[in-house]
């Protein structure tokens, strides 16, 4: 980590484009904002690039550069982006697996990595037209569990071949329920649902509902189904 | 219902003053914005005061000064605001009713009316504190179950004195099923959860979930509880 001896006073200091860089684009590099949520970060083992806090290391109107927030916080912290591995996340028999597949909402993404931390799915596999799960409304929607969910980006066929058995939510499948364990559940785009491909080689299950509504929307199925999993192991 | 013989132009008619006024304060008059929302509350039975059709029966200009949505709808119903009996939602004896204790929020309030006509619940109780049902942000939440369930208002001591099975969430409940039917499942405010009043008429209900996080927001604790009742009930 990048240790603060002198007090960053431009906005054109190389850092801090960096940040602002990394704030836009959230490639390799992400950003957290915020003291509490910056020292647990560095708790839970993330590496950090830099941190800076406003008026210590760094001038106010070079802090206020970086962020655009309309309650800025005074502390953020630049940070190598967690990569965790399908091939653990699948290994984990005892539990069940979630997979995304173009969940495209960044808060929905990040609600859904705190169900898998609330009902202790091994973790959370992104299939491709996902909402990055560390840009910054999905680490907010996470609620700190963000933290502590490995999550990893998968092609559709990595996950064919994982050989573990694969359910799908489709409106149209089996009301039953979901796997307590050995299973990766897939919740799919906010419109189309998960893609006819990835149904082709899953199981489609379906939440028991009413004829009073269409449909549900992702959060509350994977609310549902991940507390029900998670009921069936205990 | 208003026919609509003359074209409004004036910003300052009685009309646009009331449309205005129902938006600002969604009383007795709330507004629906957008063709397909005014048919489907026109369809279920909702009291249409008036409807305003952009550059039909009003020009743009006077409808404009009505909304300040960045996406306006062409289209807009003044309604009478309906009112359910808490009466008629406690009656139901076959199935469980929802009750809100301050949740604030009208996302929230929304989305657990969704949830109400899904899991097919009486309807939705709303005891003091809660955001208005009949808001707009609300209104948009339930995308459509606003007109098909049940709202009334209710306070502690009528709710107390209803002589139904009252169950309420907290985080040092039990980790039990929640009723089938027979019961008002009560859900609290999004900090301080169901109030100790209300706690102390009710059995307390939880969650099962693992250690990770500490808390559930409750739109999600509504759809695993509601889930879950209704697939003991099916």
């Amino acid at each position: 980590m990048k240790t603060t001896a002198k007090t960053i006073t431009s906005r054109h200091n190389p850092l801090i484009k960096r940040m602002r860089e990394a704030i836009r684009e959230h490639k390799e590099e992400i950003v957290i904002e915020g003291p509490k949520p910056v020292a647990d970060a560095i708790a839970n083992g993330w590496k950090a690039i830099a941190v800076l806090e406003r008026e210590a290391n760094i001038s106010a109107e070079a802090f206020d550069s970086i962020t655009e927030t309309k309650n800025p916080q005074h502390v953020i912290g630049l940070f190598e982006r967690p990569h965790a591995s399908a091939a653990d996340i699948l290994g984990r028999r005892d539990t069940i697996a979630v997979a995304l597949d173009a969940v495209q909402d960044p808060g929905n993404v990040g609600t859904i990595i705190r169900l898998a931390a609330a009902f202790d799915a091994s973790g959370v596999l992104l299939l491709p037209g996902c909402a990055d799960a560390f840009g910054p409304k999905a680490i907010r929607s996470s609620v700190g569990a963000i933290l502590s969910v490995p999550i990893a980006r998968i092609t559709p066929q990595e996950l064919f071949d994982a050989n573990v058995p694969l359910v799908a939510t489709a409106m149209d499948g089996e009301r039953s329920d979901p796997p307590a364990k050995n299973g990766v559940i897939i919740f799919g785009n906010e419109g189309a649902g998960v893609s006819a491909e990835v149904q082709r080689h899953a199981t489609k299950l379906a939440v028991a509902m009413s004829q009073r509504v269409d449909s549900l929307n992702v959060a509350a199925t994977a609310a549902i189904l991940l507390a029900r999993s998670f009921a069936l192991r205990s």
